[in-house]
């Protein structure tokens, strides 16, 4: 099922070197293309888990907000107390509507008192941003920048990165970020991506510096055994790391989803009411860690309903076998008369019917 | 290149027939799969243009706008006059934001005196809905229902459509639609479709309905050789059928689009001081129907720049070899002091540079 050419589905400044790394299969996140597969989903996660991997992760898209009304724009669209957040932080804000259902999920970076980018999940946040912002007529900028994050994952990323930006990356912390050289410009480069395998995100301002840059990590780490990568749907499954669009919609609120740490604003931001309704009554389903019995299954195209008794109590929407954990790993949304751990459920697969165990947490 | 699986990348009612006919490639449009070929682009446009074809274009999602300030909202979101819009009528609507630029360009359908549809390009344009609406408190709900389109494009189309839909369908004027019933259910029919070779749109309310309805039409059509088909590249150039996110995007305005006659509204919608002045200065640019010169060349990923004198004066962004008119047919946005009919310019292309005269008009 190959995907046919246009501009509307966008390369990535890093596209040359991920074909020629040998790509197999794409998926278009935000209009941009997203490589997914390299040897093979598990080939692919556990030199994740050993050495260290680029990915092309440009569709992130940022969302830059930029003016003397942009701290009070994020106040209104962010569940998450910006007040609090530091000048070289990054925060993960769960973004909702007036009823507290998720529109995104972005990271959030600070930089500066007036200016913030959210790098996106797979849906145009600008257009939220954009449309509440004219509504009220705030004074605020707000585009998409010519930013496009590289990751640099796994337990020999700090090693790799010393060598290119300098012993300074040691210094970064969880969600933090420094402003680092490279080539004469200086791009920021947090502790952070989408795996729990350690390691950083740069965002390259610039497209023209990408595969520079992706050509100076490579070369400085052929005795690391660097090679590119891409998020791992089976790393990620373990690690309990959400998809939007996959694993919670709008249909869904941050309580749901697990994310409801992140929802401690003190100010009048857009589907408080809603999100404190949430809290009082306690959510209805929530996001949790599937096991699922038997031989590998593939990845969902829909959701898999789970059942008790005959009665549909929850669905999957992310599944991977896991080589690692021996089983089937899975990302359900549960009922919350059913969502204990160590519940037995049963889950329909285009495989047929399968035993489904609900557990306490993920497994990385 | 082929598409990784996901709950993200949604399949449609369709998707079953569409695998069942042998799509060879497609693409993702609104976090959606849309067939791009069957047999070979060639042979599916001179199908096209002689038989009748069903389109999964389920990926034209709607945003349903509902509610006593429904109306409000659509004048606000939209430069064409929504106040002559009649009960059965379908408008094609440039949405801009405050600067003038483009954000999609949907078809509103007016469901009911509270109600419309927006039947999308590619963009999230329920978020930049949302955000004024919620902004402002409007009184209105905004969802994305359970409708996906199925097109019936092509000279024969009339007559399948009569065997299925009745001879009502027959009294239906061009962007309009009426209710017609199938099953027990009435389904908006609209003349409208995204080709210059007529045809149908069925908003087809209810996801169960789309196999029954796809294999009623294709049962019915057998004499007609009616076959699975999709929006055509070659024939869309041909007809100059523009591409959000290929061939204009937010940096240009409608009347750089050519779309400035659907820009006459008397009310204060959102971007009417900047499309006052784009009328007043006239646009820098505007979008141009190229052919170029020489071998059959490929889609492009990127913008393909046009020259003259050494100097860039505009871009092409779609482009297919027309084996009608046996030429390379392109849409491009060509700066005011090259666009010209007639005039030639210097094209880019990965084949290498060739000639390129700007048209009068497209090809069909």
């Amino acid at each position: 099922m190959p995907v046919f050419p246009s501009r509307r589905v966008r390369e990535t400044p890093f596209t040359p070197g991920v074909r020629a790394a040998g790509a197999k299969a794409f998926t278009v996140y935000n209009h941009m293309l997203l490589p997914t597969v390299f040897e093979s989903l598990e080939a692919d996660c556990a030199h994740l888990k050993r050495h260290v991997q680029l990915w092309d992760v440009a569709c992130e898209r940022q969302v830059s907000i930029k003016g003397p009304d942009a701290e009070r724009l994020m106040r209104l669209i962010s569940p998450r107390d910006i007040g609090r957040m530091q000048a070289d932080q990054c925060y993960y804000v769960p973004c909702v509507d007036a009823a507290g259902g998720m529109l995104n999920d972005p990271v959030a970076v600070r930089r500066g008192p007036d200016h913030f980018w959210l790098s996106l999940a797979d849906s145009d946040l600008l257009l939220w941003a954009l449309g509440v912002a004219t509504a009220l007529g705030l004074d605020v900028e707000i585009t998409e920048p010519d930013v496009s994050p590289l990751a640099v994952q796994g337990p020999k990323a700090e090693a790799l990165m010393e060598r290119v930006f300098g012993p300074e990356v040691h210094d970064i912390r969880f969600f933090r970020y420094r402003e680092l050289p490279f080539e004469g410009r200086t791009f920021v480069v947090a502790r952070s991506g989408w795996s729990k395998q350690g390691g950083f995100e740069i965002y390259v301002e610039g497209a023209e510096y990408g595969m520079p840059l992706w050509d100076a990590l490579f070369a400085a780490g052929e005795d690391l055994n660097v090679r590119a990568g891409c998020p791992n749907q089976i790393e990620r499954i373990e690690s309990g790391l959400l998809s939007y669009g996959s694993d919670m919609r709008r249909e869904n609120t941050p309580y749901e989803c697990g994310l409801g740490r992140f929802c401690n604003s003190p100010d009048e931001f857009i589907g408080r009411a809603a999100l404190a309704r949430e809290v009082a009554n306690g959510p209805k389903r929530i996001i949790r860690p599937v096991e699922i019995a038997g031989e590998p299954l593939g990845t969902p195209t829909n959701v898999w309903p789970l059942f008790a008794d005959g009665r549909q109590v929850g669905q999957v929407t992310s599944v991977a076998f896991s080589p690692d954990f021996g089983v089937n790993v899975a990302i359900g949304m549960v009922d919350r008369s059913h969502w204990d751990a160590g519940t037995q459920l049963e889950i329909v697969t285009p495989d047929g019917m399968r035993q489904a165990l609900v557990r306490d947490r993920f497994w990385n």
